[in-house]
């Protein structure tokens, strides 16, 4: 019995220490392990929109995910988030360059702020250049892989 | 000694059995608490704004919050962030009213999407209205409070 107990008990107290490393140490980590992933994500991101890819864009976002484009309704859903972004490359935005500027965690959530930077050009102009800034709430997936959740952006002042 | 194991045996199990149902049960209720003290920060922002009161708005505020308006780069702080709406109000927008559509949690973090709905007289004009979509990430304080940490908004489709 007493035994039994002693096992029950270590077994307790290595669950509870792994859990409080958790708590502290682990936030400076996870903050960290987050950022290295978002940025991982963003070049993939890049990559997809790039080749105009709405299968590989929708599979970034969760399946209730929501984009804010300016001066448009809000896009619910990753399929036609994913379809949003194809039409925007097919519109003669030619890349999306994501630069990571901050990120914070809780749990299996984080947000970013970034900006991107934009090659626009339409058939037959000529090429153009844009800057917006925005805001990704991202979350973790079950398979541990985060997904973008919220994503919001606008525009900077234009340049003098 | 066994009784001693068994004391401290059952405090863990208690201890584990609370966090367990903080995290199942306490999902749900922590969204419902969390929305409804962000409902009643927003319904606090309007009259803040209104009053055009920026030490009130800037204490609606983490100490390193950052506002995105639309055509203009990030302001950083509080305090700045407290003067700009300052200044918006001064320059003509009689109200600010929130409208929260969606909130989701994770630990003290907490994303809102919602809409905020402007009136707009400049001095000698005519009063007009505005509505834009907005996301904010809340960030819940060491006392309990929820503040606003990213707060980044842009606009809706022009009325046809």
């Amino acid at each position: 019995m007493a035994s039994t107990r002693a096992v029950v008990l270590s077994a307790l107290i290595a669950a509870i220490s792994s859990t409080a490393s958790a708590g502290s140490k682990g936030n400076d980590d996870g903050v960290r392990d987050a950022r290295a992933a978002i940025e991982a994500a963003n070049a993939k991101f890049s990559e997809a929109f790039a080749r105009g890819d709405a299968k590989a864009l929708s599979a970034m976002y969760t399946s209730d995910a929501i984009a804010f484009p300016p001066d448009s309704e809000m896009i619910r859903g990753n399929g036609a988030i994913g379809q949003f972004w194809k039409a925007t490359r097919d519109g003669g935005v030619q890349s999306a360059a994501l630069t990571t500027i901050d990120v914070g965690t809780s749990g299996d959530v984080a947000y970013e702020v970034g900006k991107v930077f934009l090659t626009i050009q339409p058939a037959g102009k000529e090429p153009t250049t844009a800057v917006a800034k925005y805001v990704v709430v991202w979350k973790r997936d079950a398979d541990g892989s985060w997904k973008l959740h919220r994503d919001i952006w606008n525009s900077l002042p234009a340049k003098k």
